[in-house]
């Protein structure tokens, strides 16, 4: 039962865009089930676990419900979300071209699994709510039908890539809303950079697994990793410049920048003396995490003309969204088996890494200090350290520090006319913060 | 008397813009004098070597004739270029930023040694030689004075980088000719991507040694020159976000799709089906090496406002003086002992390449098959290669090719009007086809 959520894809059959659009979505639903009956280790002390929404669901009822979301009031949104996130792997490969089938294959092995696309879909989710939003300026309608594909210049290349002037249309919702072609193209560009900064960390970390099967580096090799990489980012460059914004290219390259920056914070891991320890993981975690999805909710309310106000409410959102969701991933690393994710429990450690449960746990226990110093490195330190957050209030401050980022993304997205694409985005977080994996 | 050159830069007096000048454009200069004992190894066959223009000179004759240069004429135009040059490291710390001191030092670690500085150099000079050629538009002259190095949106990072409005000047020679500002960051922007791209292809080569140092994988580790090369491509995609030109930002970032795709063909050394062996070695070096000098070329005279013609002269150039450059490079590895480059005779078959004069030398000798399609990977194979490529035609053929794509440079860029900067850039190409290092 378990095996045919998978089974659409290494079948040869092509999903349907409602199959694609169950598994798309629902991949942050589907969590629900899996790792349910993961508990909280706690060898010492009894601690009242943070209290999770979600209940045990069968994978029947997991569709059905995210048939029900599809079919959602007049059953067009969220059906149209579902094809446009459906045709993003598609596109993407367009995008990747076919002159060099090595190097696509390393970049596109980490697309195959799908995968939890939570940001493509902020993107498009944010592209609607934000369209019936105050706009700065009218967007011309022939902007809505066309990219073009070819290049600016006649030399661009011996040869050519997907050197077509191609007619794409924006997606009208029925209850008003809308997709541009550009919003859509963005969605591409941030899975694209995700992906790529995914298989440089994976290099640099020495990565053995990524989302259940084998990180890149270990399948292809180190040079064809970065390799992968780097041919990623250049052909999102490209898409990128191709949108002919310059706030929104300015916005994405900030992203890679941050990225950068925040993979090396993580490497490095000493705090700067301006800044406490915890104020330096904060950081790191927006680096790392927060930035793209702030600034990809932005980009993509320039795209759609947005009024400052409102695309600050997108940056605002983006932002305590995803502080809000690597925290509950750093806290999901002190709570998930072995069994469940292939990754075992307090991975982070095991990697050097004090994380906010750490960290907090380290308010109440200074005896932590030196061994965050060391990394972890002695033997005993990662056992001793997951020993002490499990006594401490580290878990559940850091729920509580993930519930308030939470609720400044709801406040701020509220800002917005209420759209089921709002509600859409409300629903998330809450989801974000519920989610078991 | 030889380390004097280098003794500018290692002590701490500030080097005058005129001794930046005379390193700074001298370099392809002094390569005159170096190595200029180096012989064609050849124990089978007397070969007749290739023509060398260059004489015999001393250090002092060499500077005495960068000195001429510099008072070329009006004593302007090269004084200029060579402040331009001299700025551009600090430029390019300062859009570094200073934020991750290490990060910083092993991006930095490339432009220490200044190297040739060829391909900035050629920005420069095509930025000037194309001022004075006709326009499709006239540049507004605020164009002229500013860059805003402000973030165009309020809430790109919870930290600031260099985000100030500076006001930058063009540089006005008394021969008519100008260099803008936007011009003068493209040259920096082009330098990043260079120096990214060689610290990916560090890692990826497994290098030892760059410039005559410790190439940055060995000196601060494969994760560090990774994340460092990233960085720098970020900072240059900043950077080229902010010159707020849809055409040069798409033409900049097919540059690094290029590269990417050039390393990745060098590594795979696989010949497509559909082109030949020679083919595809000529596509390699067009995607590693000359693309990045037509496409800045050609950027230089988009951003300065050039008609489709003259842009089209500025690529054709660059294209041209880039595979001129690269075959030059490929045959002087056949040429250069091991006293003078720290790199020993045949580095490239060594690494499994086979570049032009081995391509040539197997139209005569078949027999180079087999090593080729091997890689040069069993005992004996590289000292067999070179015995044939020196028995061979084949360095005199790369040179007669190198020949021809040089004279292609000069007639496109004879198309220009006359100015002292088109003058650089015949010099330039001459210089090309006669540097021995």
């Amino acid at each position: 039962m378990k095996s045919s959520i998978h089974s659409v894809f290494t079948t040869k059959v092509q999903p349907t865009f409602l199959q694609r659009l169950v598994i798309g979505i629902d991949n942050v639903k589907a969590s629900i089930l899996k790792g349910r009956n993961a508990g909280i280790k706690n060898p010492n002390k009894t601690i009242i676990p943070p209290q999770f929404i979600g209940e045990k669901r069968t994978l029947t009822q997991v569709i059905d419900e995210a048939e029900k979301l599809v079919q959602h009031q007049d059953g067009s949104l969220l059906f149209e979300i579902g094809k446009d996130l459906g045709d993003l792997t598609k596109n993407i490969h367009k995008l990747l071209g076919s002159r060099h089938s090595f190097l696509n294959t390393v970049s596109k092995y980490y697309f195959k699994s799908e995968g939890k696309r939570i940001r493509p879909l902020l993107v498009l989710l944010m592209s609607q709510a934000t369209s019936i939003a105050e706009k700065q300026y009218k967007i011309d309608a022939t902007d809505f039908y066309q990219i073009t594909d070819k290049p600016l210049t006649k030399h661009n290349d011996l040869l050519s890539y997907n050197n077509k002037d191609t007619i794409y249309y924006p997606t009208f919702s029925s209850s008003g809303t809308i997709i541009l072609p550009t919003q859509r193209r963005l969605a591409e560009i941030i899975e694209m950079i995700h992906t790529a900064s995914l298989l440089h960390d994976d290099v640099i970390d020495n990565s053995q697994m990524r989302r259940n099967d084998i990180s890149a580096n270990l399948y292809f090799g180190n040079k064809m990793t970065i390799l992968a990489g780097d041919f990623l980012l250049a052909r999102a460059s490209i898409a990128l410049a191709r949108l002919r914004n310059p706030e929104v290219i300015e916005l994405i390259a900030t992203i890679i920048a941050n990225l950068v920056e925040g993979e090396f914070m993580q490497l490095k891991n000493v705090q700067n003396s301006t800044m406490s320890i915890f104020e330096y993981y904060i950081e790191k975690t927006y680096m790392k995490t927060a930035s793209l999805m702030a600034k990809s909710c932005q980009a993509a309310s320039v795209l759609g003309g947005a009024t400052l106000e409102v695309s600050e409410i997108a940056y605002t959102y983006g932002r305590n969204l995803g502080l809000a969701f690597q925290l509950i991933d750093d806290m999901l690393d002190f709570m998930t088996t072995d069994e469940e994710l292939g990754k075992p429990t307090g991975a982070d450690l095991k990697l050097g890494l004090a994380t906010a449960p750490v960290l907090y746990a380290l308010e109440e226990y200074p005896e932590l200090g030196p061994l965050i110093k060391r990394k972890f490195s002695q033997d005993g330190d990662v056992e001793k350290a997951r020993g002490l957050v499990y006594k401490s209030n580290g878990i559940e401050q850091t729920k509580l520090l993930a519930t308030s980022h939470c609720q400044k993304a709801i406040d701020a997205i509220t800002r917005l006319p209420k759209s089921d694409a709002r509600n859409a985005l409300i629903e998330l977080t809450q989801k974000v913060l519920t989610r078991r994996k």
